[in-house]
């Protein structure tokens, strides 16, 4: 299996659903379509629904149930961007090369797009439950999934990390601090991907528990590593990050570390096909780009 | 029965249980939990999250198992006030007397916050759905109510009626398109409200189709009032209402037509306790602050 081009197989099929979500839709609001659709199609790589499609596959076999949670993952990470984007919040100009969605369309379009995005996810995932629950433990595990990635993305995780990025500083920052704030902004998304899927795969509860650190490990990792990658240009602005306190060797160290951990979990299930996840952890824990 | 009484008595139920929603909670992202709860607690009166309950009452007879899906209707309402008022949107200092959410804790918290209110009335409906539903029939109303909500709030319903509203002028409105505006900015979170008061109390798909209407009735009735007493400051600003396309006198039988169908709808359910639903509707379209 070369990782490159299941990545695109997966990323395809993400996309089609994606586009599928807005056709046929037209009426007097068409400008925020033309925006989410501007937004959800910038480039992006689609790890997080690639996770739970994959985390869903690992214990079913297939992840035919699992793909409108993954639409819905995709969403909450667009409409984070957009509103992250915003002359309010980190006022970016670009992002993967692109302009960001409010230097297209405007401030108040982007902000009713992120709203809408968010919304939409719900929809999709409450309209997915509804339409194809059967039995009343499918019915438990669509809106398990759902509440988790609710959970996940919510001022308990996503939302309440970036609250505490927007109000930190140097001088009241710290490690203890710092770590919440990765935990809950990147690894928060990571985890709902993985939780989703394994309970959408019918995994156990010892199953969930098991993801649920898997995506805590790969998440910091991932930022950790991220930190590593941006630290001249972070250092140029200010920023704090895992390197304000720890020394670069240590953060390597860590990542090493985290992502051992998070391999550690994958071995639990080497009787079954983990190729794919040990790449994808691999390549998402040592990219250098 | 004095309807003022009532709607205190059911106000302050609901403001108990929203209250709840934080009791306990704190973390390093405090500050997004004072802010939402400054706006959730501003004056509002509840009118949604009430007529919610009490459409569920008249079928049900009672109101215990709606209680999380009139705060996530009060949750939507609240974002969506926040997210209005933004520098980018409205640009509105104060609101029910008091300033803006923004004008307290900053764009970007009041950008969180709303952000955080949407998610926060999924994961409440979800996590009640998901603990409060041992029957299949049960989670299928739970889950039908919240896709109800989910999809009034969005793209094709609120959310899109914001675009409209931003985007139109006195040169590209008409009156065809005003009334989709008024249906999906104003009336599609109060059809929310009965759709899913009427599902959770257990209406027949009759009930369901008959509620749609009257929200439909009652939020189009309470728009053009509202134009009615706010004429002359609507002609200071230049805004485009009812009364650009239509005289005064028509706006004034417009209103009355739409009350009286939503009267009729009432009056089907006369050998119910309508009395408090009469009153309100009576308060909602007569009312002249």
């Amino acid at each position: 299996m070369v990782l490159e081009e299941e990545l695109d197989l997966t990323k395809n099929l993400i996309d089609k659903e994606l586009h599928n979500l807005f056709e046929g839709k037209f009426g007097y609001q068409d400008r925020i379509f033309e925006s989410i659709k501007y937004s959800l199609f910038t480039g992006g790589k689609r790890i997080r629904p690639i996770l739970l499609l994959k985390i869903c596959e690992l214990f079913r076999g297939n992840y035919h149930t699992a793909m409108p949670f993954a639409l819905a993952i995709e969403m909450i990470h667009t409409y984070s961007l957009i509103h992250d984007d915003l002359p309010a919040m980190d006022d970016d100009d670009f992002r993967r090369g692109k302009l960001t969605n409010h230097k297209v369309f405007g401030e108040a379009i982007a902000i009713l797009s992120g709203d809408g995005l968010l919304n939409l996810a719900f929809e999709t995932m409450l309209d997915y439950s509804l339409k194809n629950s059967n039995t009343l433990d499918e019915y438990k595990r669509n809106i398990r999934a759902a509440y988790e990635i609710a959970r996940y993305a919510g001022i308990f995780g996503m939302i309440g990390g970036q609250v505490v990025d927007l109000l930190s500083n140097e001088i009241n920052m710290d490690n203890d601090k710092l770590m919440y704030m990765y935990e809950a902004k990147t690894a928060a998304l990571i985890q709902a991907s993985v939780v989703a899927g394994t309970i959408l795969g019918e995994g156990d509860e010892d199953d969930i528990q098991r993801m649920r650190e898997f995506g805590l490990y790969l998440g910091l990792a991932y930022q950790i590593r991220d930190d590593i990658l941006d630290e001249k240009e972070d250092r140029l602005v200010d920023k704090v990050t895992y390197l304000s306190f720890n020394k670069l060797d240590k953060a390597k160290k860590m990542v090493n570390h985290l992502s051992q951990k998070a391999f550690e979990i994958l071995n639990y299930y080497e009787d079954r096909d983990v190729e794919f996840l040990t790449k994808l952890v691999e390549f998402l824990v040592h990219r250098d780009y």
